[in-house]
């Protein structure tokens, strides 16, 4: 494996140009002074920022349209109607379909993303196919792609599903997912012990999409909260949306950031639409993990999306009304050590013995990096140079 | 001036392949059928959106920092904060700048705006200097640049103000400002008599900045469609944010709805950060203008913006949970015919007769358009290609 030299850019944090040496797939040496490397592929970056590979921890993979041609939104404004557009349409669509899935994955891998976290659809009528399907897509690219088994037509409500989840983790799925414990299945007591006990048991990780507003969705982060410290699951937790965050007031929000910190409960955030976005600020100041996400990419529920992380944290920051520097960073570290705490990986980041994933970004500043969001110059993956 | 044909392009809202011949300037002859143009200038556009010029219907060119280096922002998170900073470090950038404010209509230009109303600050500091600046600029560029003289530090309540916003529209200045006029001026009657009265002396537009929220805004709406109406000024007053209308219940909503109808104010939107935004389907379904800009763009209120109108617009159609193509070409009408509506332009279209002030993208729908916001393969102002 030839040793890759970014000769000259600015990494993350360190405040100064410097020299990276890329060995064996691991960061070898960074060096303020230059690096004198014999042999090795050199890449001149001065004056454009080093980060580590970025981090998706929040998408639909499997319900994906992307690459293909334009498909118009077909579904009316309610949930019920979007749920039933998408049952309704996916065969029609071929979703999931492996070349969408591997096509989302090379644009995503050009824009610097390395790992991704995905919800994929279990029910009933799809069984697994949408595990196979991703993990199809995910053999033939360089990005790291983790499952959650999304039970996306709910658990207890849609009769089959929790052995099927059991099926997906069996089958080395790494995370169990959740749905408005309330707000769609009905009996959030019920459905958290159950997902709860299968992370458990499976040694997974839990990623709960939580949309549940107001005192109610507050009521239910106290649940996951709850669970998360009695079983001591925390580190591995994760609550997706949270909107309910967004709502109450300051006083409540309080109380919930510290149970979400004490328990070690991540919160992962889209800012799709205009939805609430969770307090990033606050979360972070109380040493919540926060990580970052597109939810749908151009999918049957949504036609948005455009798998750059680095355009996904403008959106974060811009719709948290970050206006400066070290607050826009926030968004561009849930988009990557952010990401990478929830996901859980290891050796991340810029330091040496850490694995080589690295993006060169012609940005001067993480803030400018994010608002500008210009095109990567250099992907790395575990020091195999992916795009330049 | 020679002829210039588009070949096979899709002329939104025709719903068929096209060619367009372009003359002295004008749109000559949009035909279902090939035109044949002996001694034209032919561009082949098959597959591609044919928009007329993007209008940015609310901007602050004279704060521009850009084309610059990056500039951390340094306010805090109040307004006052803002206006103070504002205010400090204006000379120090050397705002405003001519350079600067040439560059982002270069860029704005490039993707593909050939209208800008631009709000320019006026204040007893400044005097009438960005005025100046912005058409210095203005006069090297193609974009068809108009100025609200804009009272950014109030009117009643910073005294010579007044004095200087008539000086502005008596050296030809298009449109008078207005700014909060309870929350900021103070004194919400004397303050939009005094600009509806300036605007009714010389002829001028009115754009009146509302950020109150709530009633207080809901109230000052009112008050600007009574002074609309009594001085027959509709079809030339406009309110920029109108936040008030976004937050307000439906009933209320649809009463300040209909007034707008009736006087003829039309409503500017920029869907900033995480502000509220006006109903813009039921604003359209009322037949109220509404037309689109950006706000402040990389300047010191603010790090953000790219001069890109369709990325604008997909902001807008995002912030409005637009998903269905017919919504979201609400936001690409704003950023087109709601904003040359509300500026006044003559002749804006794709009808033969129409200046031909042409857009041309690589997108197979007006919502894909806006989605995705590719870069625009073609710009023509009055006939005249600019970028290809
Ligand atoms: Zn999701
Ligand atoms: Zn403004």
């Amino acid at each position: 494996m030839t040793d890759v030299l970014l000769r000259g850019g600015l990494p993350w944090g360190l405040g100064a140009p410097a020299d990276i040496l890329v060995r064996e797939g691991r960061v070898d040496r960074v060096s303020l002074g230059p690096i004198e490397a014999p042999g090795a592929r050199v890449f001149d970056v001065a004056g454009q920022l080093v980060l580590p590979g970025l981090v998706e921890a929040h998408c639909h993979l499997d319900k994906t349209l992307y690459g293909g041609p334009w498909v118009p939104h077909s579904a009316d404004d309610t949930l019920s109607g979007r749920i039933a557009n998408d049952l309704g349409r996916r065969a029609e669509l071929g979703v999931p379909s492996v070349a969408r899935i591997a096509a989302l994955l090379e644009r995503m891998s050009a824009a610097g993303t390395t790992h991704v976290r995905t919800h994929t659809d279990i029910d009933p009528v799809a069984g697994l196919r949408g595990v196979e399907a991703v993990r199809e897509a995910a053999a033939g690219s360089p990005v790291d792609v983790r499952q959650v088994a999304f039970p996306q037509h709910g658990v207890l409500t849609s009769p089959g599903t929790a052995e099927l989840l059991e099926e997906a983790l069996k089958s080395g799925v790494e995370a169990v997912g959740g749905l408005d414990p309330a707000g769609i299945d009905r009996d959030p007591v019920r459905h958290l012990d159950l997902i709860f006990g299968l992370a458990g048991r499976y040694g997974a990780h839990l990623d709960i999409h939580l949309h549940d507003g107001g005192s109610l969705g507050g009521w239910e982060l106290e649940l996951i909260i709850e669970r998360t410290k009695a079983l001591g699951l925390g580190g591995r937790v994760a609550v997706s949306h949270a909107y309910a965050l967004g709502q109450l007031d300051d006083a409540h929000q309080d109380r919930l950031v510290e149970g979400l910190a004490e328990a070690g409960v991540a919160v992962v955030t889209a800012a799709v639409y205009s939805f609430p976005v969770p307090p990033v600020s606050k979360l972070r100041a109380a040493g919540v993990t926060v990580a970052c996400g597109h939810d749908g990419i151009r999918d049957l529920w949504g036609p948005y999306g455009s798998g750059d992380m680095l355009e996904r944290a403008m959106h974060l920051a811009y719709r948290s009304t970050f206006r400066r520097d070290d607050d826009i960073e926030l968004a561009l570290e849930a988009a990557t050590v952010g990401g990478a705490r929830a996901l859980g990986l290891d050796d991340y980041g810029l330091a040496p013995g850490d694995r080589a994933d690295l993006v060169v970004v012609p940005a001067g500043s993480p803030a400018e990096a994010v608002v500008v969001h210009p095109a990567r110059t250099l992907v790395m993956k575990d020091g195999v140079v992916l795009h330049n």
